[in-house]
């Protein structure tokens, strides 16, 4: 009986999932799949660290070159991460004929459309249901389930970590600061957490998630990205009182000729589906033209979830392999020469509402200020809550806008962030009340 | 260029909603298929009534016959519903060679392991994403993203009528009959509602869920099915004062050598995601061993929903055309030969906590003998609430359980439903606590 045999670069936290998963799941796979998957080799340049999960030692090497180059490999399993080496290796992999499964989106949000291009001359297919969503099967909505959609906009809730961190802030209370080594403790978040709680973590499953659902390529430096480092139990307190919950959500819009791409703390109302999801869960809350309102939600990161994705990717390839064919679904869910560079909307033009929280001082007069220079900008207050009295401490007073143009907010903002009155920069979270 | 030739038998409201979808999106479905959907011919035995969407009215025919037997038409759509007809076309469709798409979850419910067995004779496909959650791509979501899963448990919101009607009586109040004829005014529920209501409708599409998530056929008649008429305004009150929301679940648990497979009312945490996918919205709450708990939410029904699962079956089954191949991913998510004949556990052997309201009279000892009965049947109490004062008149005096064993619970009902003291028949409710 024909086997699927793949060959795994990476035997880190995701290879070993897969490991375990094979090993594991591997008499249920075969009674869907109808025949073994074989993991014929493992590369990894770390071959002496204990690892929670083992294979058998006769498959390791030190040498990728090793996995690519074995003739009985026909899917190669990219899990190394990074830029480089991971790129020439999938390269390599696409020369020899290889299909390729990659978790890696940090490479694809930059590269997804040059690497699908060497893959289509080489007849050969590349899967990334891990690299977005982790356990949650987005990507394949997106090619398939979602195929006859004109899909409108996408709410992300992308990256555990950060949402692990809001969700703790808001249910039990606490600094950023002391969350994040508390989530770092746990192994929620890295020892260097800048990729996380910096929105770039989600800003690379966006841009993936942007070309996949619209058929577009935006240049991954347009996309606004805002991290949640500067978010304090004060902004989290009276967000419940007007109603919402602040998460770091990734969002994306069709909007004409131009896409909405942006990553930033958001306030959401508080009964809307997407805010009920907590700690390391992701969530991506999808509307379509036909299908309307979606959402899906699962484990965003880990072992196991997504390893489970890294798997369900090499199936699908295997049963291509069973069945003698390929390219079956474009890589890149529109076929390669229907995607379109398109431009990201300047984020100054987006209109909306916003939560500022100023740190003023409590004199007379500072309230008709600090509303002068809204008014003179076209802002106007839907309400406010000022809370606390002082006389020399700055005290916040807290305001929700009507719709107003993210220009204008921030040229009101530097006005009033140069006043004497004003001790300390105006915290601006944005507000999105209609999330379809 | 070779196109995807289709052939429509139904012109109801999913047949509109593939019309509709084909003419809105079908230079989007282009974009990503990389050809045309061509829509071949349409039948209909009522070709006269008024549709919200006309197709060509040269493609229309009162024959379905000539759907099946034109020699252009490579898939077949199947949307009349019901056994008969529907099954004889389906049938015939496979023998021409011809693949199937269908959303007829009545069907399936009882017929899919038959039908599998026909299709795979004939070398064909069958496809039916839209019979279970609507536009929720679960279907795929079983077959191909969690393909590497145990599956564990599924709770299921799978019928949008029901799940209206509850959500409405528990946001905005109203009795039962009230908001149920509301809802059939405004189109949420059929003139004959008895499908929905009484939960057969989500207990069609469990049976399709379990085969496809355990590899497992269960007869339909043992699947355990309770509606969600005789829930109460007091019920749904009483049951948010115990931190719970009444929805109508469909509940599937691989339990070793048995399966767990009901619809019934279901008190759930209020805080949990299912409790918050409220109105004609679907969810299926899945736990699987390696992804954990996920979450799809949609539109359970309506033209455009359920009508786009129908045209990315139709696209599934079109790429493999266009492919050569067929029988890539199996009908059933497991090989035919790997699904084996399950027994569903008994209820009554079920261990969980209950709700119950009693209509008692207020008199002295009532409590004392009601508990009574409990205590000898091994039930205990964990809480209580009695509320109203009359002498004559019937007062709810309402219970939340431990852990109880239903066949203990049924027989102390019995017992007390028989008191002098109790003047209706006991309200019970099952409580789910843990979700995984």
């Amino acid at each position: 009986m024909k086997t699927v045999n793949i060959g795994l670069i990476g035997w880190g936290t995701v290879g070993s999932g897969v490991i375990k998963i094979l090993q594991e799941n591997g008499p249920m796979i075969e009674k869907r799949l109808g025949t073994k998957v074989i993991l014929k080799r493992i590369a990894d340049i770390d071959l002496e660290t204990e690892r929670a999960v083992t294979g058998d030692r006769d498959l390791l090497t030190t040498r990728a070159e090793e996995v690519i180059g074995d003739p009985d490999v026909g899917i190669v399993l990219e899990l190394i991460g990074g830029i480089e080496p991971a790129k020439s290796y999938i390269l390599e992999a696409f020369r020899r004929r290889k299909h390729v499964v990659t978790a890696n989106k940090a490479l694809l949000a930059v590269h997804l459309d040059e690497l699908c291009g060497v893959a289509q001359q080489c007849n050969v297919d590349l899967n990334f249901e891990a690299a977005v969503g982790g356990g949650i099967p987005i990507i394949r909505a997106l090619k398939e389930g979602f195929v006859a959609e004109r899909i409108e906009t996408i709410f992300g809730i992308l990256n555990g970590t950060s949402n692990y961190i809001l969700s703790t802030m808001s249910n039990e209370g606490g600094e950023f600061g002391a969350v994040l080594r508390e989530a770092q403790a746990k192994g929620y978040a890295e020892m260097d957490p800048r990729l996380d709680i910096d929105g770039i973590d989600a800003a690379h499953k966006l841009a993936i998630l942007i070309t996949l659902a619209f058929g577009a390529k935006v240049p991954f430096e347009d996309i606004f990205i805002e991290g949640i480092s500067e978010i304090t139990p004060l902004d989290i307190q009276f967000g419940r009182e007007f109603g919402y919950k602040i998460k770091l959500l990734a969002i994306a819009k069709a909007d004409g000729e131009t896409i909405e791409a942006r990553v930033h703390p958001t306030m959401l109302p508080a009964d809307h589906l997407l805010s009920t999801v907590d700690g390391v869960f992701n969530a991506i809350f999808l509307t379509g033209n036909a299908v309307g309102e979606t959402l899906f939600s699962g484990q965003g990161a880990g072992m196991m979830p997504t390893g489970s994705a890294v798997v369900s990717d090499l199936i699908e390839l295997g049963r291509n392999i069973l069945k003698g064919t390929r390219e079956r679904v474009p890589i890149l869910s529109f076929q390669h020469s229907h995607v379109r560079e398109m431009e990201v909307k300047d984020i100054e033009d987006i209109v909306r509402r916003y939560y500022m929280r100023f740190s003023a001082l409590d004199r007379p007069g500072v309230l008709s200020k600090i509303s002068g220079v809204l008014g003179k900008n076209e802002i106007s207050i839907a309400s406010v809550i000022q809370k606390g009295r002082g006389v020399s401490e700055a005290v916040p007073v807290v305001m929700m806008t009507h719709e107003a143009r993210e220009r204008n907010v921030r040229r009101a903002l530097r006005e009033i962030d140069e006043m004497d009155v004003i001790l300390d920069k105006t915290m601006l979270i944005r507000v999105e009340d209609e999330l379809s």
